[in-house]
């Protein structure tokens, strides 16, 4: 495998290897392999995460305004917390730019970064700013823990699997983006538009299935549904059954879409909560939805076997095209 | 300013104009402008601090080996942790890698960030790969911060200016990797190299500068001497005389450039320590010189004027060419 380049392996084929290279860290509740990592110093836990938006291979620069970049490269990783129950608290920004890039842009962007961590209860204090050939920004997020530890491994069979909100919707708003044209009303591409520029951490959602202990396992919907249940299934050694028929989809991506529910299976960057919920919780769930935020949906089971089947209202297998988003692609 | 591109202002005049707008954070003790953030959570204190190797930019792949790469990514960061007295802990580390960039380099790369990492007492916790044209390497570090707290905003006239090792090296170093072929013995040539791949970060010099209460403010030496002095002067509000006679050279440095020192004053990479102390710190200082794993050289004064003062040995104004590293360039 050594030999191959990261496109034959794809970016969790090489990251499933490094992590069995990788020394445990000391006072590391949770390493590398989850949405966020978990350190411990004294009696305090804190979440730490990275995330990066790259020209090119996440965004174009006129698909968004250098504010709602900003925005963005935030609150992707304000999702991470969000997925892991955590509170956002301080980030650093390292920014790389071509030479020719505006100032006023770089402000902008940065404006975009600051106003969506406050809105998170976050603050930034420190930033780095390198020359490069494309634009990217990487921020590194550190986060206040909840006291539960709620990770991408403690799905059981049996366990409920709910999604937040709705999803398919920001892949809906990237194929606009990249030129599709089908006849939509203004109201329908502002929607899945914003979708795609300025998702929504469910913070607020994550922090509550965790510590009020229902949530068993849960992951952010960002590389798309189907491969994100399946990182729940491999870190938890486990299966599931989707159920398309149940999986929750806006007007807008009806709209878009049509009856076609592939984007909304492997379409990514929708940063929804993925969560599975033991079958003793789902009355506790039930008392808390108004507290959530969001909708949230029951859209299938865990199941013992460790394969995950995506099922339609018949109960048919549905053949999905590929296990979601990878941007370094397959073999 | 806003209309101009960032190579019109360089780095820093774009982010001395950032601070400015960004809105303060709660709960951080020091903000952005300084080696590392200080935040505070309950009665516990981190530095937080991220910095990037941009392909290009910091780099050619030619000029380290991917192992080496990682090795320096690490270390660069853990010199800004040096620079404020703290002991590196967690980081997190955001890969942007071609895809046809092999799965063994990255491995090689990872690795050399973990052992680099293990060897600073840290771990790494996290990651993310994405796509990109250029190979680069942002780190975000995570350190306990010590009890004391030292920026760059401390210096008082009178401090006289220390700096420990030699400087320029690195500089030399990266000359010889440009290809300037002047006639060297295989050990000078393999000094310069190793001071340009694997920096030390000075964590024992800086706690101890720190926790001992003799230094007023600090920094690492990573843009120049002449520029991250200047760094410190601005911080503080004071001016500096710097003696190019006292500047640490090594004997390899003496054997690559003679007596030009114009790399020494302006060569940016040495991540050696540069610091104040005030007059009655002194003796302290020299007691604890044995303790501090590296030399440490008086090299000037602050004084109360607010310009940074260049002499011989005769006390004549040296011509500085620019005021160090800034990899966008000027007006």
């Amino acid at each position: 495998m050594r030999g191959r380049t990261i496109a034959a392996v794809g970016e969790f084929g090489f990251l499933e290897q490094l992590f069995r290279h990788l020394p445990a860290a000391g006072n590391t509740v949770v390493g590398p392999g989850h949405d966020c990592a978990v350190v411990q110093c004294g009696d305090q836990r804190f979440l730490l995460t990275i995330d990066a938006l790259v020209e090119g291979t996440h965004f174009k620069r006129h698909w968004l305004s250098p504010r709602q970049l900003g925005h963005k490269s935030f609150l992707i990783n304000a999702s991470d917390v969000a997925a892991m129950g955590g509170q956002p608290r301080w980030c650093v920004v390292a920014v790389s730019a071509p030479p020719a890039y505006s100032v006023g842009n770089l402000l902008h962007l940065h404006t975009g970064i600051a106003q969506a961590a406050r809105a998170s209860g976050a603050g930034v204090v420190g930033g780095n700013l390198a020359r490069a050939a494309e634009l990217s920004i990487t921020i590194a997020l550190l986060a206040a823990a909840p006291r539960r530890l709620v990770t991408r491994g403690g799905a059981r069979r049996g366990d409920r699997i709910y999604v937040t909100g709705t999803v398919g919707d920001a892949a809906a708003g990237l194929r606009l983006l990249r030129g599709a044209r089908p006849r939509l009303s203004v109201r329908t591409r502002t929607h899945l538009l914003r979708r795609f520029r300025a998702p929504t951490p469910r913070l607020q959602a994550g922090a509550l299935l965790v510590e009020s202990g229902i949530a068993s396992a849960m992951i952010d919907v960002s590389d798309g549904l189907v491969q994100d249940l399946g990182h729940i299934c491999a870190a938890s050694g486990v299966g599931a059954i989707l159920r398309t028929a149940d999986v929750p989809l806006s007007p807008a991506y009806r709209a878009a879409r049509g009856t076609d529910g592939a984007l909304a299976l492997n379409g990514g960057e929708d940063y929804e909560l993925l969560c599975t919920v033991p079958s003793r919780n789902v009355a506790l769930l039930d008392t808390h939805r108004a507290r959530l935020r969001c909708p949230i949906t029951c859209i299938g089971e865990i199941t013992a076997s460790t394969d995950l089947r995506v099922v339609d209202a018949r109960g048919r297998a549905v053949a999905v095209e590929h296990g979601g988003y990878d941007h370094f692609g397959r073999a």
